[in-house]
């Protein structure tokens, strides 16, 4: 009992060990060049090397984890933060043998997620990400209307032009993707040169839509531009309040009305 | 008379019942999935099964709308709001019958516009819908110019380009289409490069009108934000005023005056 | 002497009339749909009788602009509303007879620019031209950056890259417009395939000057709005102040001393 | 000893000169259209005259940085100015004698650097510079976090595609090129349509991948338009304090505390 506590406040200095975070940042950037490397054309020796440092990279990250889970204070909550599932998860699937054919590919996507563990290792990394995905309900209403816009374009489109270019057209799925190259401008023209052969008015089709979505975008951008300034503002308004620690209009008020009441009396 | 009173009232129930409007949305989707089901390629069964229930939605649509015309206070206002108008002519075309060949193109795009009831029946929709066609006569007078600028443009190129490549500015119609593209810059450098052979000195025209529509642009956008930015401000302000009910300037400026009243009457 | 007083007033009662403006706004917008329709395949018919309309329109700017110059009070400073110059230039260029063969042409073009007349009638349009106009000299050394961005990186493209693509690259103002072909992304990865395969770390050439141009520009249209929504804010405070005719700080101050003059002289 | 003090003074004289420094400019505006008309074909005469050119503005650009360097009052600082560093690098390396094969390029591109000399002499462009170099370090994590989304997108792709592509997806760098491709849009439909041939659901690589970049993008454009408008703001309130001298609440509260003392002793 005694020696599994000592056991546990060791882990805890050793997870709160500046020089260990260290270990665990160069690793992680260590396992990224791993990544990295991998893709290139490599000599059969290289390729082995390489697959020494794979297997060291695991054992450091399974170790770290371990670390990590026996020194958190209470067990159950440790899975509650989804950046150490993540971890678990990376490290995991890193361990499962893998036959040499099929699921090596997906072996080697699991390795490239590790680069990953760079956000959830630096904290200011942590927290941008937050912001972003914090700012994402936001914008839903107007990304379900953009769906909308999408997909009846998309569903006039296959109705019209699936006879025209079964490729571009064919079905509802495939016209949306059609659609988000038109909406990116990329070689918009020849998809509509083509459909105009047909139906010499769909250039309405194609420009309706692209003002449309080019207007409902802008849209989303200035209403979070607004957003993120007003919470600006407030945070600021708020910050020199309390610094100057000035009197308000309403002290004054109480002030002067004191003041009177003094006046009056007499 | 008592008997059509109690229908009404048994109406206007119906139509204030959340299951009601949960079937309606229900509904709604299943036609718009239904929609997209079928422009993929499907076995003659599954076809006709969604024709089925292509006229099942038909069916519940009308009913949804007589059961709200029925319910709705004053008969004469129904067809004032436009999105009422909009569902009704949408239930109204999927109801006339039509013959295989011709019409059967239109029917089917008829079907397609009864997604958009998605944005009529889900109120936070409509009221961004709203809000961006509001948006729209601010921007009035800047679209006007950059329609003229597209028309002065399109004038010159048809009147010099128009023997070079009349596909792209056979008239002034057509050289309008050029021109947009050129401005979404999609191979707007394919135009360029074969007007240059023949006049040099024609790219002054791409770059100019490249420059003067993207600032007229800026320009617009520019004038969206600021609009926007102000007239949440004076929400803002409008509330915080209300919020705090704290004395003004002029609160204080009033009580001073009845001070020094106070002192100069002794 | 008092005839032609009575002439002037004539002039400027007409120059005045709601139903002249009319007829100058539609004469406008008519010989801005001729000079579209001028564009099209016309029959020989149809091309005479555009000929004639021509004549017309011509003749009624040439009237309207002598009325205007008649009814002006100074006629010295007639010619300095650069907005008078341009509509008597269009109309004088207009008159000058040409042979059929190569002024035609030009005569054709200016008879375009008689379109622009739609800005100088319509006043909001005129503001709005003018506010671009003022934004302009904002832009200076931005733009000027700019261009010294460009004539370093087209200088060092001519350099390298002229023996690879003479047509892209063969010298200094070509490589310029290369450059801005490379800016706005039209086909930028085939010019950089081109020259990567000679030298195949041209990729730093191009990518650098993306982001050194994409950050010029983000920072320049930051600038502009920042300038605008100062002028914005300025403008509204103005109008509040004036509006609600508030006391300021300084006038409660100055009501404070008065009262404590008092209270010492006693 | 006076001699020399004598010389110093002379040539602290000749840099304050306006004649010198419309003279240094003059020559660098000079020097920049010298390095333009090389790019150009040019007969053997003109060659020759502009290598006479350049090798006087050689010569003018070192007697230039020898009065400067002359008239510095602390020898010791001249070079802690990174322009200075930058003039006298540009100006030594001109002087270094090349032989006509290998290094020739490299001299005519040192010489193309001497533009860059128009951003040192101008006080306006080097503080426009400088106040782009001062906004990137505020978008250092944002940048790293879009350089771990480039570097996991890359390795997915060259692990996936390098078999279908390799020219496109060969290895970790040469995707993370592609990827950029792909940002800019520039025929990245022609890259999915490639690999979707073989994994059909790739396309969900390309729009996620599309979405996160364009997501961080607009993220840190609005974090430095915020960073700006704060920052702007805060200069205008300081500036309108200044100039107003106005009192503030709390000189108001001050004031009143007196009057009521003042009132309380009696």
């Amino acid at each position: 009992m005694a020696n599994s506590n000592r056991l546990l406040s060791t882990f805890v200095k050793i997870r709160s060990n500046k020089l260990f975070e260290l270990a665990v940042i160069s690793v992680i950037i260590g396992s990224a060049l791993l990544v990295g490397a991998k893709t290139f054309q490599l000599s059969p020796m290289a390729t082995q090397v390489l697959g020494w440092f794979d297997v060291a990279v695991t054992l450091f990250f399974l170790t770290e984890i371990t670390i990590r889970y026996i020194a958190h204070e209470n067990k159950r909550t440790f899975f509650k933060d989804p950046w150490n599932v993540f971890d678990t998860l990376v490290v995991v699937i890193s361990i499962v043998p893998v036959s040499h054919s099929e699921t090596a590919l997906v072996a080697r996507l699991v390795r490239v997620f590790r680069v990953l563990r760079m956000i959830s290792i630096i904290p200011e990394l942590r927290m941008l990400l937050n912001s972003l995905i914090k700012a994402l309900p936001q914008l839903g209403y107007v990304l379900l209307l953009m769906f909308i816009i999408f997909y009846v374009y998309a569903a006039v489109g296959a109705t019209l032009f699936a006879q025209i270019n079964p490729e571009l057209w064919g079905d509802v799925a495939i016209s949306m993707l059609t659609l988000f190259r038109v909406m990116t401008f990329e070689d918009w023209t020849d998809v509509m040169y083509e459909t105009m052969k047909v139906y010499p008015l769909s250039w309405t089709f194609y420009l309706s839509f692209i003002f449309l979505t080019a207007f409902a975008f802008l849209n989303m951008v200035i209403g979070i531009v607004v957003n993120v300034m007003n919470a600006e503002n407030e945070r600021i308004l708020k910050l020199e309040a309390e610094e100057r620690n000035e009197p308000t209009i309403a002290d004054l008020k109480a002030e002067l009305e004191q003041i009177r009441a003094l006046l009056e009396k007499r």
